[in-house]
């Protein structure tokens, strides 16, 4: 019998949101009759945009045709689509990105999974706390992680907490990690950085030989002037930053499956004889070696958003997230919960009532107001006694989750 | 600065279809008046069937309306993705296979890339030569390879050749490896195995607890009816036996990207600990964790091509593919050549004339005919003296390669 790889055998067996699906859908199937407000798992309710339909139902007559068929594209991503993310993503801000800088991708998830693949598996890690599932369990599949600790974490990941007392702000490591995660707006607390506290983690990161794996998925949420898009705006950011994008929640996407990740060439990194190696280089024979790019239907989806529609039409379906978050963030916060984030980000993140266990609380919100949610606890130990909302419902919905909420605080 | 994958770093830099498409693009480059017929890189170029071009219009309209919208789908693929390919490509050839067991993806070469996570790095790894570069790369990747030797193998890789002298028969190996990639119909030389061939395999993995890696990537070019579409057809193979599929081949899909890969229940792996564990388990943990599942719209297309009109258009397409297969080789073969492949597989397989070496030959079929192939030992050291020509071209294409060939061998 062959053998496994023994990283996998110390994780849990069951990857959180699966987790709390499976918790969900045990609970519909015991009450069939129940109205269930799903504002658990981070997916979106809003239709794709009419201008990426459009695109890939041209796309799709494209590929019925042998003269406009296309087969394999690059794995890295048509040129066309790469030429689009750096002048509307980066170039409109002042940020220089070259094409040849950008990998298009099936979606954030793999990428910020498999980036591990091209850096040592001795490479110590950071990650905030709470933090994005993904960033720690992908870590102990690679065995960067050590051995489980009896606080949920594990030996070899630093954890930097972020919580009400720092303001959710992280303090720099005190022991110089080779690779730290960074998710700005945060998921899970939707909060942010500034420009200036940004710039700290870039100083920190050359100063210590550090790589920042900067995940601002949630980028296009952002109102407040100061907070940074790209980590990109940071002066001397791409001598020590993978930036990892996603149009999920910028455009729906969740279902289309396409993001990016930035690789700038200045990055480096040193093999074990001392040769310097370009990260940019390892990426592209990673990605070209075990992955065969981004489908092209999806591809001119994501073209389609930088049009003049395609940005207006995606404008007004954040907006639309982003009136759930304020009605979110303030219902709540009426009933005199404690609550963060929901206004550059589509997450709220709130202190959980009467000391209840992030699962305590998941329970009775499921139970009396048939409202599901994520718990804290399932972000990291800095997320105990916390708990996820997103404004990725449906208007009405989300209206109707504090409608129940309030009901429920006025009649205890 | 951080260390680096130091197994990145022994790799050579470019896969192999990247450099035959750097060499062309730099041929085209210097002769822009010259027509190349490329039958190089494995690409298709008959259109998707009108099944599955309506059902990604219908796909991308269900994506316009919140009512049909699909956000998140399951990382394992929709189940009604599932049902019908456990019902069209197993129950169909009367073989069983659970939907449980079924994992869809964006493609074989990120399946056959990625399966490596979850198997130990000491797991000793054997392939056919040739073969498809991406299983000795990814192992490269991941440090099982042990360094390169002068030949052009790795010392800790079990290369089993497969040339004229054995019909392309590999040998049973005689260093029980734990892993055995075999892919048939073969890419790159387009040979089988037969049903009692196939057999005598899974018995060597039962008697020595090897897991086989079988891609059936070109199952749908089958002919002979001794010929096995997939591994489970023989008897125990359930129990070693993990099987890759994609509609890259079957359904021109190389550029809307979709494959599955067949996990089943039986197979079994052990931890340090002598914990024996699921592989289906752990596969499931790997894609939830690091993917996040296939494109809505092109799961809807893959669906699309069980229908009855799904499956007579993608039988027309693989009609035309192996009518240029058989001019290729019956071409081929009247100009002297030597010939495998083009049977039940749509790659031609070729002994170069006059002792030339493989690159020697893709120079002068390039300089002479402006006909791109792929050199044999670019798929191995066994793949030398080999070359690899491809029925996925357009019909007229195929027949003007013959003539230019002719011609050439004529003036010769």
């Amino acid at each position: 019998m062959i053998r496994i790889n023994d990283n996998f055998h110390r994780l849990a067996p069951t990857y959180l949101f699966t987790e709390v699906a499976r918790r969900l859908k045990a609970y519909a199937t015991a009450n069939p009759d129940v109205d269930i407000i799903r504002m658990g798992i981070g997916d979106v309710t809003c239709p794709i945009c009419p201008a990426a339909v459009e695109a890939m139902k041209k796309a799709a007559d494209d590929q019925s045709d042998p003269s406009t068929f296309h087969g394999y594209g690059p794995e890295q991503g048509y040129e066309w689509l790469r030429r689009a993310i750096a002048e509307g993503d980066y170039m409109s801000r002042g940020v220089n990105v070259d094409i040849d800088e950008i990998f298009v991708s099936d979606g954030a998830k793999s990428d910020t999974g498999n980036i591990g693949d091209i850096i040592s598996t001795e490479c110590r890690v950071a990650v905030t706390d709470p933090v994005y599932p993904v960033y720690v369990d992908t870590n102990v599949m690679a065995g960067r992680a050590g051995t489980p600790t009896p606080d949920g974490c594990w030996s070899r990941i630093s954890y930097l907490p972020c919580i009400a007392e720092n303001a959710f702000i992280p303090a720099l490591p005190t022991d110089s990690p080779d690779v730290i995660y960074l998710c700005y707006p945060n998921n899970p607390t939707g909060t942010t950085l500034t420009r200036d506290e940004l710039a700290r983690w870039v100083e920190y990161a050359r100063a210590h030989g550090s790589l920042i794996l900067f995940d601002s998925a949630y980028e296009a949420y952002i109102t407040s002037p100061d907070v940074p898009h790209s980590i990109y705006e940071i002066e001397g950011a791409r001598e020590v930053a993978i930036e990892f994008r996603s149009f999920s929640k910028t455009a729906g996407f969740t279902g289309l499956r396409c993001g990016y990740t930035v690789v700038p060439k200045e990055l480096k990194g040193v093999a074990e004889d001392g040769t310097i190696v370009s990260l940019n280089s390892l990426w592209l024979r990673r990605q070209s070696t075990k992955f065969n790019g981004a489908s092209y239907i999806i591809q001119r989806a994501a073209e389609a958003l930088y049009t003049p529609e395609g940005h207006r039409q995606v404008a007004d379906t954040i907006a639309y997230y982003m009136r759930n978050a304020r009605i979110l963030r303030e219902g709540l916060e009426q009933m005199g919960l404690h609550v963060w984030g929901g206004i550059d980000a589509p997450y709220i993140w709130l202190r959980t009532p009467d000391s209840m266990s992030s699962w305590e609380f998941f329970d009775f919100l499921l139970n009396h107001c048939h409202v599901a949610g994520t718990p804290g606890s399932g972000f990291g130990p800095s997320g105990e006694g916390y708990f996820r909302l997103t404004a990725f419902g449906r208007y009405e919905d989300t209206v109707r989750a504090v409608e129940r909420m309030r009901q429920l605080s006025v009649n205890e």
